[in-house]
C-alpha cells in the first residue's frame, strides 16, 4: 500500500502547487508571473521525485505510468491501482483549491491559447521529450537516482516555460482532468488525455533505437 | 556548543536575507520582484543546509525541530535548546534589518494577503509537504546527505513561489516572530506560530505510514 | 548508429525548445520573457546531457565536435556523421516550428541587435567560456559525469540570459542555421558559423596550458 | 603556473559575464532584469568552480584568499600571485567590455543605492556568509567537491538577488575595483575593498568556534 499513498500524496502535491500557482497568479493581478508558474511545477516535480521516487519510483502521472508498462519496466497489474491513485491525489488538490478560492473559475485547467491543432501537436512533442528523459535516467520503472529528480524537474520547467502560453504544458492526463472536471471546463480535455498518452508512448519506441547497456549516471 | 553557534547562525542568514529580500524589494520600488525574493528564500535554506546541516541538522526552524522530536528522531532535551538558537538568531537578523532600513513598516512579517483561513489552511498544507520531502530525505534529525539541499531547498523556493502572494508562505514560527515583534506588527503572528506546527507535526503522522527500510539517496 | 540518433533528438531538442521559446514569446505578447528564454536554452542542454550524455556525448553542437577533435578527444572520421546528424535534428525542429507558427518572421534566427563587431567578438568569448567549462568538465568526448549536466546547462543559461539581447548568444553555428535557412532570414548567418567555431577552438588551445593530470570530479 | 592562469581565467569571466550583464541590461532597456543580473553572477561563479576549481580553488577573489590565509589553509607566499592574477583577468574583462561598449558610463561598477553606511554593513555581512559557506564546504582551500559550486554559487546568487538594489552585491574587491578604475567611477571604492575583506575574515574567526573534525559531503 505504501506506494499508492505516496502516489496519492506526490499528485496531490503536483496539482495543488502547480495547478495553485496559476490560480494564485490570477487572484494576486500577477505577482506570480508566467516564469514562477513554471518553476513551480518543475520543482514540485523535481522534490517528489527525490523524497518518494524510492518508494513509489513518483510517476504521478497516467502517460508515465503508462510508458513505463509499454517499455516492460513496470507490471500490468499495477497500472489500474496507480492510475486511480494518481487521481484521488490529484482530484483532492483540485477540491481544496475549489474551497480556498471558490470564485476562481478554470482553477488551473489546461485551455489552448492558439489553435488546437499547435496544442496538440506541442502536447505530443513535449510528453515525448520528457518521457524520453525519464526513461534514459530512470532506475527500472522508479523515477530516482542522484540526477533523477534534477533532470525530469528541469524538463518539466522549461516545457512549461517556452510552451505554457501556447497549450498550457500539461504533458499528464491526471494534472489537467482534475481541475477541468473540479471547473466543469472539460471542453478541450480530450486533446490532454490523448496528446500526452500518445507522446509518452512515442518515446519508448524511439528509446528501443537509441538505448545501451551501459547504465546511466 | 557548536550545534547551538549553527542554528543561530543559520537562522540568522534565513531571516536577514530572506525578510531583507522583502524589505529590499519595497525600499528599491519593486527591484527584487517576487520571484527574487521566493528565489531569495529558497536558496538560503539549500546554501545553509549545505554549509551547516553536517553540523546541527540546520532545522532553522521550530517546526522543524518539533517534527523530528515527534517522529522520535531528535532528543526531547535539545528542542529547547535548538529553538532558543533559533530565535537568537532570528531577532537578530531583524533588529539588524532594523537598524539599515529603520523607516521600513513592516520588516517582512507576513501578513495575510486573502481571508484568515485561506492562510491557515495554506500554511498547514505548505509546511507539511516541506516536513515530508525533509523526513523522507534527511538522515536521522539531520538535514544532510547530497541532495538534501538541493530537494529541501527547493521546496521552500517553490512553495514561497506560488503561495507567497496569499499567506506569505512562513512555514516557519520563527521567521514571522522575529520581523513581526520587532517591527510591532503581531496581529496575526498566533496563525504563524500554529499553522506551521500542526503542518509540520501532520506530515510525520502521514511518513509512518509511507516509511520504508530502504534508505532514500 | 545510436549516437548519430541520440544527436539527432538532443540537437532537435535543443532547437526545437530554444528557438521555440523565442517564436512563442513572440506569439504571447512577451508572457515567456528574455530570462524564460534563457533558461529555457540552459535546462533543454542540461537535460539532454544527462538523458543522451552516456550514448554520444550530447554535442548537440558543430562547435563543439570540431574542438574535440582539435584536442584529439574525438576522431576525425565521426566528425562528418556528428554535425550531420546535428544538422538533421536541427532542421527538423525548425521545420515543425514553422509548420505550427507559419506566420513567425524569424523562427528565432540569431540577429545581432548592436554592431556586427559587438556580436562577433560576443560569440567568440561566450564560446570560448562554453568550450572552457566542457572541456574542464567531460570525459574524453563525452559530456557526461555528474556535474555535467548542470555545469554546462548552465553556462549557456548564464551566457544567454547576459548576452542574448546583444548577439543572440548562439555559440552553436547549427542552432543559428536551420532557424534562418528556414526563415530566408540568412544575412548574418556567416557571424554564427566562423565566431563560435573561433571561440570554441581558441579555448582547446588555452586549456592546453592549465589542464592538469588530477582527474575533475 | 597552471593556476595563476587559472585564477586569471575564471576571474575575467566572472567580470566579464557579471558587469557585462549590468552593462547589457542598461544598454537594450533592461531585457536582462534585475533578477536576470543576479543568476549570471551566480552561475558564472557556479562553472567556473566546477571548471577551474580542481586547478586553481577557483578563489577569483582576494577576500576570498586573504580568508583563506587567515584560516591557515593557504600560503601566504602565494597571497600576491593570486590577487595579481585574479586583478589581470578582472582588468582584462573591464577593458574588453569598455572596448565593446564605449559608451556606458559606469561598466557595472558599484555604487551605493542608500547610505554609505547601509552598503558597508551589508558588503560586510554578505562577505561574511559567502565565506562561510565557503570555508565549511571548501576542501582545503580549494573550492570543490561535488555541491561546493552548487551551493558557492548559490549563495552569490541569492545575496545578488536580494541586497544588489542597495549596495550592488560585490563581495569581490576585484570585481569592484576594475570596472571603477576603467570606467573612471572610483568614489566609494574603498567601501567595496575594506567590507568585504573585514566580512570575508570574520567568517573565519566565526567559523573556529563551529568547525567540526567531521568531513562535509
Amino acid at each position: 500500500m505504501k506506494k499508492y499513498y505516496a502516489e496519492i500524496l506526490g499528485t496531490f502535491a503536483l496539482v495543488f502547487c502547480g495547478t495553485g500557482a496559476i490560480i494564485i497568479n490570477q487572484e494576486s493581478g500577477g505577482a506570480v508571473t508566467h516564469p514562477g508558474i513554471a518553476l513551480t511545477f518543475g520543482l514540485i516535480v523535481m522534490v517528489m521525485i527525490y523524497a518518494l521516487g524510492p518508494i513509489s519510483g513518483a510517476h504521478l502521472n497516467p502517460a508515465v505510468t503508462i510508458a513505463f508498462t509499454i517499455a516492460r519496466r513496470f507490471p500490468v497489474k499495477e497500472v489500474l491501482p496507480y492510475i486511480l491513485s494518481q487521481g484521488a491525489g490529484a482530484f483532492a488538490a483540485s477540491l481544496t483549491l475549489k474551497l480556498l478560492f471558490d470564485k476562481n473559475e478554470f482553477l488551473g485547467a489546461t485551455i489552448p491559447a492558439g489553435t488546437v491543432l499547435q496544442s496538440f501537436v506541442l502536447e505530443i512533442i513535449l510528453t515525448f521529450l520528457l518521457m524520453l528523459v525519464i526513461i534514459n535516467i530512470a532506475m527500472g520503472s522508479k523515477e530516482q537516482g542522484m540526477f533523477a529528480g534534477l533532470a525530469i524537474g528541469s524538463t518539466v520547467l522549461l516545457e512549461a516555460m517556452f510552451a505554457g502560453p501556447i497549450c498550457g504544458a500539461s504533458m499528464n492526463p491526471i494534472r489537467s482532468i482534475s481541475p477541468a472536471v473540479v471547473s466543469g471546463h472539460t471542453e478541450h480535455l480530450w486533446l490532454y488525455i490523448v496528446a500526452p498518452t500518445l507522446g509518452a508512448a512515442l518515446a519508448i519506441f524511439v528509446w528501443q533505437m537509441i538505448k545501451t547497456e551501459v547504465s546511466t549516471t
